[in-house]
This record gives structure tokens, sequence and C-alpha cells, in this order.
């Protein structure tokens, strides 16, 4: 395993986010489950556009803003996505480029517009996201360079990925590419819904192909089909060489062969927008462990970068990740 | 004079803002002027897109900011302002319409992409802004309905629009025509700058056209081309039924014939960014005088709004201002 160009790799849907405050009402009134990820076409988005509030749009995606999470602590990051040639592609590709993101992925010249994700956040912080995946449906193997991913330690993948087709197949290429290489995979569970569409492929991957999984508690216990917390933790013990488990104020365990750590969740402010939670600890996590630091340390790290994220609107950094990093862990 | 349909009908360029982070180093290497608006091309836009930051995305517009800003205070509002047929004009209506202002100038369907504005927040809080105003140079006086016009008890225009040399046509038909149906023409200075560029428009419009003229300390001095605020009051004074002057944490003073209003500026929590706060300032000022408020009422209503404005990123209401002014005036 040669030197690395990249500390992580991410492959996921590029989204343009449509940040928006919204009522318990409009949920109620749109059958919309709430706290979710929800699939939805073109002439759904914009009937559903028509009944929000005015918005802000900020570049999104799961793993999209892992890796930006990764680029604002100092790690060098790549993203594969696919975005459109229109006006929102350009602001998810400009947004990736400068916080110093390696993007090249070609953008479509035809068929759907960029992908758009309505996040809907209610006054309990609670966000409850609208996709139209858009470009992201042309996503596939092809855009995946094997000699990128031979480059990164962590290849990361969105279980979201599982959605569109052909980017199934991308996923299993980088995958591949990634244990040729000597590197390692990591997935995150993205929701538990998401679980559900898709809970044979996850736990065969989980099992087989993946070195770092991270899920919250709903999702691994959905992955699991079991009733509480501990029985998921006991099933996903000997499936990953380590699992990261995120528990919004009670914390993360860290499970690792005979390892596990119980860590804290970091004080929070004020809660406002949870959109981005379980990808900031992402960033933090893979940061910490591509640096060297030990487990706890990199669960620190991703609970601290989750507790930022949750501070404000958007799931992307307000401030320098780093600097906080570096000053919470002098504490 | 019949009843109206619309408190403020607003007209001016439609743009979305991309609102971004800056350090003080980027203004000087790359020759800007600081707190002003400088107008850029397509080419020098996407030059400069490439040296920002990851930034957000939202609607902005100096004429659109207060005409939204009267909606949030329950005012019925009306914008006049042209987007181009693509994404980021889809984004700038349905920001509108979303918050209840009715806005139905006609997009194009050829010619340059929707106007944006990049913002860039220095540390200070200041806003320097670079805007390409793309479709905004077709605006013209086919796009000013004189029923609309007459059914709104304020028309109100942005300085601004006499840089695209369409819009100041559609500018002159909009003034003519609100006071031939008996209503009052309001003007913001918008800028410095612009007033440099058009100082003897716009002292004819101060003197001929305006019955509510806001400006802030250095435009009007600019427009007088007086070194202290109070020559520049005495000056204004005779020239316009109403002028709203304000002057940051100084608070504002009206001036309406006899009548000298000096208002204090509200309280600020922290001070984050001041895009925004003369289109707020405006937004509130109006819905005070069309609500049938008196001046210095109006002008603390427009003082409440300008520092919500301030107190946090972007251009736009972040809560309801009417709300936040009701508590205030509780008070």
């Amino acid at each position: 395993m040669g030197a690395s160009r990249f500390d992580v790799i991410g492959i996921g849907n590029a989204i343009v986010d449509i940040l928006v405050h919204a009522d318990d009402d409009l949920l109620v009134s749109e059958g919309m489950t709430k706290g979710a990820m929800t699939l939805i076409d073109a002439d759904e988005a914009q009937r559903i556009y028509e009944k929000i509030d005015a918005a802000i749009e900020c570049s999104g995606g799961s793993a999209a803003n892992t890796i930006a999470g990764l680029a604002s602590l100092g790690g060098a990051g790549a993203f594969v996505g696919k975005v459109h040639d229109d006006q929102l592609g350009k602001v998810f590709g400009h947004d990736m480029r400068a916080i110093g993101v390696y993007f090249d992925t070609p953008p479509t010249e035809s068929g759907p517009p960029t992908a758009t994700s309505m996040v809907l956040v209610t006054p309990d912080a609670q966000r409850t996201m609208q996709t139209f995946l858009g470009a992201c449906v042309n996503l596939g193997p092809d855009d995946i360079d094997l000699e990128l991913i031979a480059g990164a330690q962590v290849t990361y993948l969105e279980g979201y990925l599982w959605d569109p087709p052909a980017a199934k197949e991308a996923f299993l290429k980088a995958a591949d590419g990634a244990h040729q290489a000597g590197r390692k995979v990591s997935l995150s569970l993205s929701d538990p819904f998401c679980v559900d569409r898709h809970r044979d492929d996850f736990l065969d991957l989980a099992e087989h192909h993946v070195d770092i999984l991270f899920a919250n508690e709903e999702e691994i216990m959905s992955l699991y089909q079991v009733e509480n917390f501990d029985d998921a933790l006991q099933a996903v013990r000997g499936h990953c060489d380590i699992a990261a488990l995120t528990r919004g104020e009670k914390g993360s365990v860290i499970v690792s062969g005979d390892e596990v750590h119980v860590v804290d969740a970091e004080a929070v402010g004020a809660l406002v927008d949870t959109t981005g939670a379980g990808d900031a600890y992402a960033a933090g996590f893979l940061f910490g462990l591509t640096s060297g630091r030990d487990l706890f340390t990199s669960a620190r790290i991703g609970g601290i970068c989750a507790a930022e994220c949750i501070s404000h609107m958007g799931a992307r950094p307000d401030v320098s990740f780093k600097d906080l990093v570096e000053e919470k862990l002098r504490k």
C-alpha cells in the first residue's frame, strides 16, 4: 500500500439542498415521513416546492457533506458524484472545489437537472427531506477512476447510493478497487427507510465489503431488525472491523473486535437544525482515523463536528472544523 | 385615489445572492471597493467565483429584499423585476411568491441568465458586492403595468435601477403612473458609488419625482456633495415630502417639511452581516407609513427590522418581522 494522495474519497449523490423552515402541519397534510429522506419525482418536487416558504440553497448530499467536513478539518478529500451542467450543478462543483476537495466527475449534458433536496426543518430542529435525484441517476461505474480510489486511505460510500440503480454498480466497483489496493471501505447506512429498502444488500455489504460502518441507532436496529440498541451492537460486532454507532444526545458507541468505547455527546448550545449531523460525525471520525488518532479520540472529533453542525441551519461547516476541534481537544 | 390592492410595489433588479465569508486580503488583492456594489460582466463574475469560498445562495436584490421585508411585516407587496427562465430565476420567483408577494414579470427566454451578486462578508460584518446584472438589463417600460402601479399606495424604486439603461425608462414610467394615480413615489439611493454614477439624474428625481427618499449618510452626502451629515440634511429638506436618512449605529433622522425626528438605533446582539440593512429599514418604514403610523413609529419599525437583518447572514428576514415588531413596540 503506497503513500496516499487522499485521506478519504467519498462517493455519493451530488445534491443541492433547498433549506427551509416548515411547520409540522405541512408535513402532516402532505403525508411526509418526518425525519426521513423520501425520494420524489420532478413533478412532485415542483408541487411541493410551490407549498414551501422562501428558502436558501446550499450544496448538500450526505457523502459530499462528509468530505466537505473532512476538508474543513484539514484532511485531503476527493468526491465522486453526478451533477448536470446547469446553474445548480455549477454551484455544487464550486462549493466542493472552493474548499479544496478534488472533484472532477464529468457533469451530464442531457437528461435530468442537478439533484435537489427540499430539507424541511421543523421547530423541533428535526429535518425531513424530499429528494429529487435528478442527474444522480446517471452516476455509473465509468465514473469510478480506480487510480483515484487506490490513492485514498478510505473509500467512503453513502447508503443512499443504493437508490439510483447504476450507482450501485459504481459503489461495488469502488469498494472492490479499494480493497484490491489494500485500502479501507466505509459505508454510512444513511437512513432507516433506506435500510428498509435495501436490507439484504446492506447486510451482505456489512459482512463482506465494509471495514468501517457508520449508522445511527435507528439504522442499525433496522438493519438487524432488533428491538433495542444493545442487540444491534452485539450483532454488528463481528461484521465489520469498526462500527461507529451514533445515538444523538446519548453520544456514540464504537465497536472494533474486542474494543468497545462509549463516548459522550458534546454539549450543544442552541439546537437549530439536525441536517447533516451524521455526515459531520463521519467527517470527524474518518479524519481522526486517517490522521492516526485512536478510536476514542476519533469518536470525540466526530462528536465535536456533529455538535457544531446542528447549531446552525444547513449541513456544511459554518466555522473551521480544524480550529474548533483543536480548541475542544485542548480542554 | 381608490382603495389600494398593495401597500407597496417595488421595482428593482431581481438578483440571487451568492453569500460568502471572505477575508480582507481577497478584497485587497482583487482591488475591490469595500462596502460598495460593483458591476461586473459574466467573465469577471466567473473569475471571481473561482476565487471565493463555498457559498450559500439566497434571493436578494435591494427593492426585492424590501418587499420581502414588507411581506414579513404583514404588508401587501408586489414586485417587478426581470429574471431569466433558469434555475436561479425559478428560485427568485419561488421565494417572492412563497411569502405572499405578487410577482408576475415574465422571465426572459433568451439572453443572459438570472442576475447574481457575490456578497463577500468580511470579519467586520461589512459586505462588498460584485454584481452581474444578467437578465436585469432586459427590464423595460413594457414590464410596467400601470394598473398595478395605480393599485399600490407607494411605488418604491431602487437607485440601482439606473444602471441598466432600459430599466431607467421603466422607472420613470412607473413614477409618472403612480403620481397620475395620486399615489406616492419612493426611491432608495442604494449606494454612494451608484449616486456618483448618476448624481444629476438623482438630484432631479429627488426634487421633481420622489415623495419619500431613503438614503444612508454616505449616499445623501454624496448626492449633495457636502462634507457633513447636517449639511446634507438641510439640503434635502425642501426636496422631498419625506426623507428617511439612516446612519448605522447612530440610528436615523426623518425630515418632512418642518418636522424632524432623530431616532435611536435598536440594540443589536451580535453584528454578523450588514447586507440588506437599508433594505430592511425601508421595509419597516414603508410598512409603518402605509399602515397609518406616524413618522417616528415608522422609523422605529425600520430600525427594528434593520437590527434583525444584520444579526444573521443574508438580507432577507430570518424571523417574522411582524412578531418581532409587535414584541418590540410593546416594550
